[in-house]
């Protein structure tokens, strides 16, 4: 089948904060519309304290970017709110993205102040797309960071993503599950994300399959003969260890051994997981069934996963809803966008946002982001920000320094670099070649391995090291200072 | 132009828990799929421990159900999966809705433990449509909630939903801006949102158009002359005190008055906003623009919002972004879909999870929901779920008990009753009259009056009384002791 695009209800031109709408207007009365500026975007702090982020969303920003168009109807809207003259409107009419667009690849671990997404174009057309490009990013990192964390405390168990039910409309549902699997669960119980994205799905039942029968004993037996190769079995809607599991096992043994199958699973939905669990575990062991699967579910996030595993739950696979779709815990991640400079006459000249509050300092200039693996152990070691056009060798030592302690410096050697951020649009074209999300996920997978311990644990992770080079640090002082001297 | 449908990307039965799959093709092969089952969807708790939700979210939920239907690509790839047998897949193919729903118009306050959503049908329909009606249901009710606390505490001020780049995803965004404006705000920034539920849409310009321009005041000197007759500026991207104001009033001054036109309003989105705000109204109006509006923005809830009107804040109008439109102090609204009975020759047996967790206990049977309403204050008294058929008389006294402290009566006299459920499908065809969402917002705003202070408190409120009728109490009861006897 075609595949559905996420950001196409029609088409998302008109999903933007109507502030875009009125300063292109006003860019192109003052004459700057054509004004070649660079956006930025990026985010200032990884959500829940962790140690890094995973970017995603990068795929459906393409598809939204691609589709833009202004039709007669979003014309007429627009001139019925009396704001807008014909010219603005006829600009919108003939719309066709012009911009130079860079990414970092979805999946890559990623870290405050780097840029994500960088812009270049007429002002007019790189204001216009802030609000999607916000939307997008923002809300498949948040998911596809949160999945990280939680399948990295499932340790190599199977995890689902299950809760489309609590999701915040239905692309939070989708494109929830899509992130969670870019970040690392299995699956998903989400059917139009399997069917779209080619992502696993997983569902038995629940209690009303159990509750409409006049026993459970009978809902099993319904279930084992429905799907007799595949029957995994709700155990808690009465009482697991009286009840769910002693009916599992008589179905296990009456239906589906004489017919040559065998049960797959448990399910277990609420109740202390870890008690439950080793009973429940102990109970099949001891009828033959060492090969049926638990799975758990009812509130689960990273915390409450690593403490079950510590207490020794005996779990094969975890089921996770509402604080994973949601992201429960910090269901906001704050990237923005912002301008970092202007070209005139071919020269970029570095904007700032220069704010009394020091974190909402931006950084000037077109840039690059680097990263410096070493060359023994493939571990990242620290990501460096520069001006676009500055080159580094990897023959030679490079010192790297922290920007507000600036005495703070560290001599990098025996290191490779990568350039994170990937061409996607040229003059409006799209370059990027798309990625299947099996392939993406895969690729996240390996990059995380290529951080320290120490920047993966969840609480208190350390600060990864993102530098700016000697050359944007001091255009950025400079600008800083002359401000100072200007104003106060 | 022809309404969007935002359930409509094509079309959403796909969007669905793949369990739902499983359990309807076990239906049909145990014989079951036809015979009549009732579910109630329906809310635990109250979101951050508020006094009352606002239900929201009906019509995406119809729009839903009335373009159900599996096409060639979805039979295909459910086919795919090797789960499922022709006779299922057929059974979808040929998927006509017939099943009766009733709901709790948009808008309403609602209760814990009252079905906002009622439907009855053959099992295997109404199993299907469970994940959708909970994600539709679940986000916009959350909004609208926390949209109802917000503008509730802006006492009459102007607030606008801010929060689409921070949404978690682009219905979110959009049913988000919708939901919010049910739930009393002003208006939303988010265009598409103006253009297809008819919201009032803001927006003026981001710190990029300040940046731009060589100065700060050049930068509002051309805002001016784009918008003469709607010029609010953003005076925060310097200093608010020293520069900000003092441009604006200096580019009211110079270009606006001299042409007739008045500086509508300023915009703050940083620093200390109860300060800021004093003082800048001190200097618009020692400058003449006591006409000129204030508006603030930058990570605002219903808290801040009362805390900045008890210090004597300044403020006209409020922009409030991420915390409403993620409902960030709690993303989640638990609204779940059980079952609650079968019917066998034409007789309801009442069906309820009976949990250890006594939270998790249903209530059983097709229900109705009457709302007690004082005659003489307006006020609403008490919500009681009885028994469908049973009826209330309004001229006799009606005693309710509390349904857990069952001594706790108390005898209701000279009220008006209401009945909450209203009729949407019956089998299957939508009997529902659509209202326009700004006639919602309306009934929303009325509605709320009715509500004692003591229940509409942001902490600690009064519980509204829920109760169940003598009836329902007593078929619940009798469950659970049949249960007991039964299990124990």
């Amino acid at each position: 089948m075609d595949r559905i695009k996420w950001t196409d209800k029609t088409n998302m031109s008109m999903l933007t904060d109507f502030y875009e709408f009125t300063m292109s207007k006003g860019y192109l009365d003052d004459g700057n519309a054509d004004r070649i500026a660079y956006f930025d975007l990026f985010f200032r702090a990884v959500p829940e304290n962790g140690g890094y982020a995973i970017v995603a969303g990068l795929e459906q920003m393409i598809d939204y970017l691609q589709s833009m168009r202004f039709g007669a109807e979003d014309i007429d809207y627009l001139r019925s709110l009396g704001f807008f003259d014909d010219r603005f409107l006829s600009f919108l009419q003939t719309f066709r993205l012009e911009c130079d667009i860079w990414a970092i690849p979805e999946g890559t671990p990623v870290f405050p102040g780097e840029p994500l997404v960088k812009v270049r174009g007429p002002i007019a057309q790189a204001q216009l797309i802030e609000t999607m490009l916000l939307t997008t990013i923002n809300h498949q990192s948040l998911i596809a960071t949160k999945a990280s964390r939680i399948a990295r405390a499932a340790s190599g168990r199977t995890v689902f993503e299950f809760g489309a039910r609590r999701a915040q409309g239905y692309d939070a549902a989708v494109l929830g599950a899509r992130a969670a699997y870019i970040g690392g669960v299995t699956g998903t119980s989400c059917t139009i994300a399997g069917q779209q994205f080619d992502i696993p799905v997983f569902g038995t039942m629940a209690h009303s399959w159990v509750q409409l029968f006049d026993s459970e004993y009978e809902s099993f037996a319904a279930y084992a003969r429905s799907f007799p190769t595949e029957t995994y079995l709700l155990v808690d809607t009465y009482n697991v260890l009286k009840s769910g599991i002693p009916n599992a096992i008589a179905v296990a043994r009456e239906i589906l051994e004489p017919a040559g199958n065998r049960l797959k699973g448990i399910r277990i939905d609420s109740g202390d997981l870890a008690y439950l669990t080793k009973a429940a575990r102990q109970m099949l062991d001891d009828a033959g069934l060492t090969d049926c699967k638990i799975t758990v579910s009812n509130a689960l996030d990273e915390y409450i996963i690593r403490d079950l595993l510590i207490q020794g739950a005996c779990i094969d696979s975890f089921g996770v809803g509402e604080r994973l779709i949601t992201s429960r815990a910090e269901p906001v991640f704050g990237g923005v966008y912002k301008l970092s400079g202007v070209e005139i006459d071919g020269q970029v000249i570095p904007k700032m946002k220069i704010s009394e509050n020091v974190g909402k300092v931006t950084n000037p200039c077109s840039k690059d982001v680097f990263r410096f693996y070493d060359r023994e152990t493939g571990k990242a070691l620290a990501d460096v920000i520069t001006v676009v056009g500055e080159e580094i060798d990897e023959s030679l030592p490079y010192e790297i320094f922290d920007p507000v302690q600036t005495w703070k410096r560290k001599v990098l050697e025996n290191f490779s670099i990568r350039r994170l951020l990937e061409p996607i649009f040229i003059n409006g074209r799209c370059v990027y070649t798309r990625r299947d999300v099996r392939e993406i996920r895969e690729y996240c997978s390996r990059q995380l391995e290529t951080l320290w311990d120490s920047v993966l644990r969840f609480e208190n992770p350390q600060n990864y090291y993102v530098d700016l080079s000697e050359e944007l640090w001091n255009v950025r002082n400079e600008i800083l200072h002359n401000h100072r001297d200007n104003t106060i």
